[in-house]
């Protein structure tokens, strides 16, 4: 079988190996389709090295079919489409223990901290795997890791329908944000820059602005009659974003904290103090968010082909990083992993 | 009538004037007792002059006795004992039309934009005043206005009992929030430096730490077996506090950011992100928190009296500004503002 590996130094490598056959409770999957997530390039960059041990296989948003199942497995069989929730939690910390261990304080996150999905089988713990409804395609399965990361913001913001929500930041996980708000009855706006990005989401429906060309703020005041936006979604891990996030809100307002910020960044705490305003961080998400994102999927309801830019093959992993890093033109990568294509 | 006003660039002057009769809709109030806040420091060391129309009498902290009513004021009437909640919200802003008057986008502060307490006698809107139970000492009547802040700030930490609660700052708000805290059954520790508050605060029964001589996130730690603190209360605008408050919370912990940050401070979103902490900033009150107030006051279960360090006349409000400006053996110090005494 075929398999990537993350070997450091901005190096992938593909090779040959031995697919690793099932434990009891374990099971393993034939994987279809892999999306290579923002995750995946920050670990290619090395700015995670110290949570990898190396040659990693990474990889966390995929599609498969149940290859063999380890003893004891019952609630999937072989031939049966899955996807999986790729987290495993200690079950014995205070954030377990709390009901949290979705954020567990010793978490292995399938695909950083053990193997991951970028391969044409993949064999995983059995409770992490997840059958998908009939009739759904296996790219579509693909995306329910990305779009239960958005089912879980939209949940942590408390977006109500009718309310008005602004998105900072309009990649892959910013238009699920906003697909998910619009679905919940929200009133959406999407500020981004890159021209591609947001030609895509005005396909898609979505509400735009070009901060850089308009006046965000001026623009939601005037839309909401001056009180400010119910929710705003920072999904840029950028400073300015630290700062506009605390402008837009109206009066007791939320703002959720998607993204990775990887140092400290200045923030107006006056305005929390001024307005009465709320900020949530958001990490992963909980089984209730993956059920939300399976049947979201499954309603058809959702342009998720639009936002599947690129289908490549498993070789091209590095291909598609690359692409990424650049910022041009694309939303999200699939990689087909599939040993039989 | 003496009168105390503020005339910038830290001047107070003492002036006789003369008392202003209450038109219809309002009440003119004999002051017995006024408190310096924080707040009045501020004003008086030009922090917020573009707030102020000289000159201004300060003061919103007070009690009082009905001394005259204008036409149309039922529920109180002269010769009874009353406190004052400081705030004339406009009524038709967005946020006084989603029920957040007391955080109006227009708001009037009693002390700030209209002339305060800081006087003999004080005329203000009649729906401001609200009756004292009787055998309430006036002391205690003048200490409502401050305890209302701390009900606020515990309500919005939805502090639970048996959960851990941290104060960074144990000046009169701090003291306020533990003690307010404690009611509400948590365990609280109070962090503080000043050596004079430190004792205090053990007086009153409360754990404290001092963070220059102890490991306060080893500590908290230790004291919640490696989960964290269920809520933290920044009160120190520090960019120390605005650090160590991301912290110190357990995972879904909770931080309300009570003190006033005249500027951005670097702030780990990322912390929020990892642990899905939540924040909400607390300002002022609501009607609620007031009536919470008064009666966790009656009920003379708070030390308040310990709380009260100083009680001078009228005239000294500027010795009492000094003295808390120089951050030395200070809590809360009422003025004597009756034209009787
Ligand atoms: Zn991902
Ligand atoms: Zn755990
Ligand atoms: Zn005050
Ligand atoms: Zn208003």
């Amino acid at each position: 079988m075929k398999a990537t590996f993350y070997e450091g130094n901005k190096t992938i490598r593909i090779g040959e190996c031995q697919p690793v056959a099932p434990k009891a409770g374990e099971v393993q999957i034939a994987v279809s389709y892999a999306g290579i997530c923002g995750t995946d390039l920050h670990l290619y960059l090395g700015h995670m090295d110290r949570r990898v041990t190396f040659p990693q296989t990474l990889g966390h948003e995929m599609s498969g079919v149940v290859h063999a199942v380890g003893e004891g497995v019952t609630h999937v069989s072989v031939g049966e489409p899955v996807t999986v929730m790729p987290l495993d939690p200690c079950g014995d910390c205070p954030a377990c223990h709390a009901g949290h261990n979705h954020i567990c304080q010793n978490l292995k996150f399938l695909g950083i901290e053990t193997p991951g999905a970028f391969q044409s089988y993949w064999t995983v713990p059995a409770f992490t795997v997840l059958p998908l409804p009939k009739g759904m395609s296996m790219e579509h399965g693909a995306m329910i890791e990305p779009l239960a990361v958005a089912c879980h913001d939209v949940r942590i913001g408390e977006v109500k329908a009718g309310e008005y929500a602004v998105v900072l930041g309009g990649g892959p996980i910013g238009t699920l944000i906003a697909l998910v708000a619009r679905e919940a009855g929200a009133k959406v706006l999407v500020s981004e820059i890159n021209p591609y990005r947001l030609e895509l989401l005005k396909e898609l429906g979505l509400e735009t602005i070009n901060p850089k060309e308009q006046d965000l703020l001026a623009y939601v005041q005037q839309q909401t009659a001056g009180a400010g936006a119910d929710v705003v979604f920072e999904v840029t891990s950028s400073s300015v974003g630290a700062e506009v996030m605390t402008q837009l809100p109206r009066t007791r307002g939320r703002i959720v904290v998607v993204a990775i910020f990887s140092e400290p960044v200045k923030v107006d705490l006056f305005r929390f103090f001024w307005r009465e305003l709320k900020l949530a961080g958001a990490r992963v998400y909980e089984r209730e968010d993956f059920d939300q994102a399976i049947a979201l999927a499954a309603s058809g309801k959702l342009p998720l082909d639009q936002i599947i830019t690129d289908i490549y093959p498993l070789e091209d992993l590095e291909k598609g990083l690359k692409q990424m890093e650049s910022g041009g033109k694309v939303m999200k990568i699939l990689l087909r992993c599939s040993a039989d294509e």
